[in-house]
């Protein structure tokens, strides 16, 4: 695996790549990775000649009051990691290097980034896709690998690829949990033994909503409900539970099979998100 | 020459010619083409294998007082001008093509834009940013070319490719004027005789600045009074007359040899602009 550091090293590698005419994947992340990453790898591993890794954890996407500074990091882990997933090329940079002084581009997604987590979390996917838009720029992939635990990041980003016209394919990937149900995450990190049981919470309401769906209930607020019960049973912090169409983010009073149940919460004062389309196989 | 109107057909065709090992170079156009287009096209001609010239009067960066209605346009002369310019494909498209339902996203550069033609022509710089960046992706050129006339777009476009990291060099080429010294310009087609002749006073205020530059005279606010005076003289409507910083637009209270000189004024309704880098030959 090439650990490339700079930005011109790293198009130069994938220019050449594209030159021999092989695919290149990519998958950009904020490293403190977990079988959720690797997953991604797999899937571009499957899907392409050549796999990218972008590691950098890229503060415009962070709010002024969030967890940028205690974001877990563990650089020679993740590159054992993805040495070991068969990764050709893992990128990491600095900040002053994706925004040097002067910069001034952003790239935003309008209406998609207002609801959900972009209610709470101002400026968030104007980061997100900002810094996705100048990692794709780079990378040139002809497809790039999303886990689908963020869902409105997913969603966003595709209708981001298809407004620019960005010669590439946004890919989602299902949600890997932890045996219990827990969805992965890098910010679990952050839970004390107590918090990490109470935090089942939303991955067990999501199973509640999943099963009163197959048993025939398509209410919306009731769907709701069955989450909201379980975050108060655990005193987590909701910030929002919605029946949400896959497609839009619309919020949708009854559900259909595919329709996604998202949520945020907290839980002590770690903030966790996940979800489920209705009627999918629970994983 | 391959007159494409479909942007799959387009994006097939530049991405066949980059696997050839082929460079192809990329001039945006809203048509109603003149010799300074032309002059970008002979740029592109010189500088690359294959060239590709988009016809697309863009919406997006017309606000709601503007004059998108009255824009000249004639396909058919400007097809005839591009075949004799030898140029390998003219893309053309529609309105709802680039901007779909749904279309939702914005490329946006801060502060450059908020100044000059920006502070009079709210929301043009956020349309051209957009579907330049969306027809440079769609292209996929290693070279674009745009005229010096919008300096402003040009020192925009340029900060955006370095900030998006876009893989092109967006080559700025010399404004092409007319034998009396007025900067070329689709607009121009709006000025009745009378006004044609008042047009002037924009090049005859940057030429009297040149002339006093050469003369000794670096005071920002006496250059921009000698345009200002050949402005009132003719009755224009002055918009803005700025020296300024090539780099950044910031403006300059004392000219240095490249500085740039440059204006925005009414006659009568039509909007005209012009600059010069103060120093560099006048053409």
């Amino acid at each position: 695996m090439k650990h490339l550091d700079d930005l011109s090293q790293l198009s130069a590698a994938t220019a050449a790549w594209r030159a021999a005419g092989l695919h290149v994947g990519f998958v950009p992340t904020m490293g403190a990775l977990h079988a959720g990453h690797l997953s991604l790898v797999g899937a571009a591993r499957a899907a392409c000649d050549r796999v990218v890794v972008s590691v950098f954890l890229n503060p415009t996407q962070f709010g002024p009051n969030e967890d940028l500074d205690a974001y877990p990091s563990d650089l020679a882990r993740d590159r054992a990691l993805l040495e070991e997933a068969g990764v050709d090329a893992l990128f990491t940079t600095s900040p002053s290097a994706m925004y040097p002084d002067g910069f001034a581009t952003w790239v935003e997604v309008e209406g998609l980034t207002d609801r959900l987590c972009g209610a709470s979390r101002e400026g968030h996917f104007r980061g997100v896709t900002t810094v996705v838009t100048k990692l794709l720029n780079l990378v040139g992939p002809c497809r790039a690998f999303f886990g689908e635990k963020d869902r409105q990041q997913l969603v966003v980003l595709q209708r981001m690829v298809a407004d620019l016209n960005l010669p590439v394919e946004a890919v989602g990937c299902p949600i890997v949990r932890e045996p219990d149900g827990l969805a992965l995450s890098s910010r679990n990190a952050y839970l004390d033994p107590a918090e990490r049981t109470r935090a089942l919470a939303l991955s067990q309401g999501l199973r509640d909503a999943q099963q009163a769906f197959a048993g025939g209930e398509t209410s919306g607020p009731a769907l709701e409900a069955a989450v909201r019960a379980r975050l108060e049973a655990a005193a987590a912090e909701l910030d929002y539970v919605e029946l949400v169409d896959p497609g839009n983010l619309a919020r949708l009073a009854v559900a259909v099979p595919g329709a996604v149940l998202a949520v945020a919460a907290k839980v002590g004062s770690t903030r966790l998100i996940d979800n489920h389309a209705l009627g999918q196989p629970w994983r």
